[in-house]
């Protein structure tokens, strides 16, 4: 970890100065985990936002809304709700998703077009607005009110994902949900991050890109890429820094902070798969170049029959190959090495002589850890997956019904 | 079905004159169903012989050694076995794929150069040669030796998968198996075909191209490929019709009898997938290209969200369309017509009220066919999945172990 900044798992979307938030309870299903199902974060002053949305073609209405104001350099709040994610609703669902802005930005005394909307959870039905709308009117916004913003978003999450990164200069805040439809480009998924450094719009879209490059475009729960994805950041700049921009002695301290936020929780998100009981973290080495250093690592973590044998703590390291070889990256079988949590399985191609109950053991740790290094060049790429459980197909067999 | 030919599910691969077959028990590991695990084709005659492989970088011995072969005017049989793939285990490996297919020959009395050799199993680990050896020497090879040959090469499959089809001219006969790491280019799979027409031998080459792009290339059990899938065909030219090619008059009946085959077994992969308990049948329509047709098929059928949906008998078509929407086929979503069994839920983008008990009722059902029309053009396809079950995971959490 930088030790220029201070990491803090127990921070929030409101640590960083001038965030209010708080949420409350809409009853639009039954799957709340904490009876919270409506949040909304506001800037007690416009904020820089910029935000990075699903690369799907069937977008849902929030995204739509969104990539109309961002990026904005007027941005008051953020209006989310889980259990309908207002996808596949057609011009109705996009009148909806304005109400819903409408209603929180009545709320919060701003303007419409400030006011960002997110919705997560059931595809195709409508949303829900006159018990939405009664919610928001109850949702008190306070200084404290991160945590329950954390809760409200989740769908299937069996926990909360925040954290903060602080300097002497700025606070950067971050929260994300999602637990099933996670592949990269992007995972299913809503993050949102709140900084109180002032930050050039330019620059800070640029940031979020590159550390969305490196975090949630590096993690697959099962492959499917929601409608819904979105990361959005506010700055809000109520820190007075001075503003960071490309050329500043600040920029690399504030990218820095943000990857980490950004890793964080992208790792959690991976280690809260839906049904997942550990996290798989793959890292290529020795590459031709980065794209292939990422296909080997996506085609890995994605692959269900090495999720499964590490669910079931199967040394069967064949499949770690195999699903390399289908990746599309270049790689020759007799330059492969291959190591899991440490342990030297294959060196040149040609599988070694290993310890399999000592690698049973390591399988059952809450972390694996898989080393591939192809021999080739020079670019490496690290990602995060999880197993694949019995759990994950009771979840998704029934969602809806 | 074509009403030129004639379909027999109970045919096999000795069903077409001049082929013989047989099984044995060598004993590689544990997971035989029938407890053969080597299994033997040979042809009384020389026959023209054809392949088409994995497309995985990392391939297995007996795929590098049919490569070396194919195509070939002289072939005399195959020898596989089950239980070990003989993959990632390097220039060792392939010696014993050497000795494998020398000793096939020897029992048969031909020569080393024309026995192909396949193998499927678990990856990593080196053919046990002596218990090979052993096996291979009991084999006895009858005309009535299909079924212990479609026996001996399963591995995870509950059930054999073998067909034939007969007209005046020509018997075609055929086998596969596979039930894990099934996905398209080519599915894990071995599937071996034998004719007793006369085929001249580049058109046999594109004819099996063809039959494959519509059949196997189309199914998905898991995404995963291997490193063994082999598809080979032999035409040993015993009914000593004329000889096919391009422009006989033949051409055309040989193609669709040669696809029906192909089509069958392709089919009773998708419905045997491992821990799979219905097939799922997708059909694209509208569609601006073949590519962008085959691409929604694909990527639907190979979605871990809509195959849990459907083990579950939960209608969440929002999957589906999501799905398609991330295929990177081009779509527009105001368009979209989407039916399941042939109820009709969204059309021009829009959901329709369907009945959901009747849904329920459909997606009970041995196989869902989901049709979805991008209205966009005149391109269709067709490919074959199945559901994702908890106990697939079982099959998959301790395949080693």
């Amino acid at each position: 970890m930088n030790t220029l900044f201070n990491f803090d798992p127990y921070g929030s979307v409101t640590t960083p100065q001038g965030f209010v938030a708080g949420a409350a309870y809409a009853g639009i299903n039954s799957h709340s985990l904490f009876n919270l199902d409506v949040a909304m974060l506001c800037s007690e002053v416009p904020s820089h936002g910029v935000g990075i949305f699903t690369t799907n073609q069937i977008k849902a209405a929030s995204v739509l809304l969104c990539q109309k104001i961002l990026p904005s350099t007027s941005v008051r709040g953020i209006i989310v709700n889980s259990g309908c994610a207002n996808a596949s609703t057609g011009e109705a669902g996009q009148a909806d998703a304005q109400s819903m802005g409408a209603a929180a930005a009545a709320k919060a005394g701003v303007n419409m077009a400030d006011m960002l909307v997110a919705s997560t959870g059931v595809i195709g039905r409508r949303l829900p607005l006159e018990l939405l709308n009664n919610a928001i009117e109850k949702i008190i916004l306070s200084p404290n009110g991160g945590d329950s913003f954390a809760q409200a978003i989740l769908t299937t999450d069996t926990k909360t994902k925040q954290c903060a990164v602080s300097c002497d200069e700025f606070c950067i805040g971050g929260v994300a949900k999602g637990a099933g439809m996670i592949h990269p480009n992007m995972a299913t998924m809503l993050s949102f991050l709140t900084t109180d450094a002032t930050v050039e719009i330019s620059f800070l879209q640029k940031c979020l890109r590159m550390a969305a490059d490196k975090s949630f475009n590096m993690i697959s729960v099962d492959g499917d890429t929601s409608p819904n994805d979105s990361l959005i950041m506010l700055a809000n700049g109520m820190s007075e820094n001075n503003q960071i921009n490309e050329g500043s002695s600040q920029a690399m301290l504030f990218q820095q902070a943000l990857e980490s936020v950004c890793v964080y929780l992208a790792k959690e998100l991976a280690r809260d798969g839906e049904g997942a009981t550990r996290l798989i973290e793959m890292s290529v080495f020795g590459a031709r170049n980065q794209e292939d250093a990422s296909k080997v690592v996506h085609t890995v973590i994605s692959s269900p029959l090495v999720k499964t044998a590490i669910h079931g703590c199967d040394p069967n390291w064949g499949r770690i190959v195999v699903a390399a070889g289908r990746s599309g990256a270049s790689l020759e079988e007799s330059k492969l090495d291959l190591s899991i949590s440490g342990i030297m399985v294959m060196r040149e191609g040609m599988p070694l002589p290993f310890d399999k109950q000592q690698l049973g053991h390591e399988l059952k740790q809450d972390e694996v850890h898989i080393n591939m290094n192809l021999n080739l060049g020079d670019s490496s790429a690290t990602g995060w997956g999880c197993d694949l459980s019995k759990e994950y197909v009771c979840i998704n067999a029934d969602y809806t019904t």
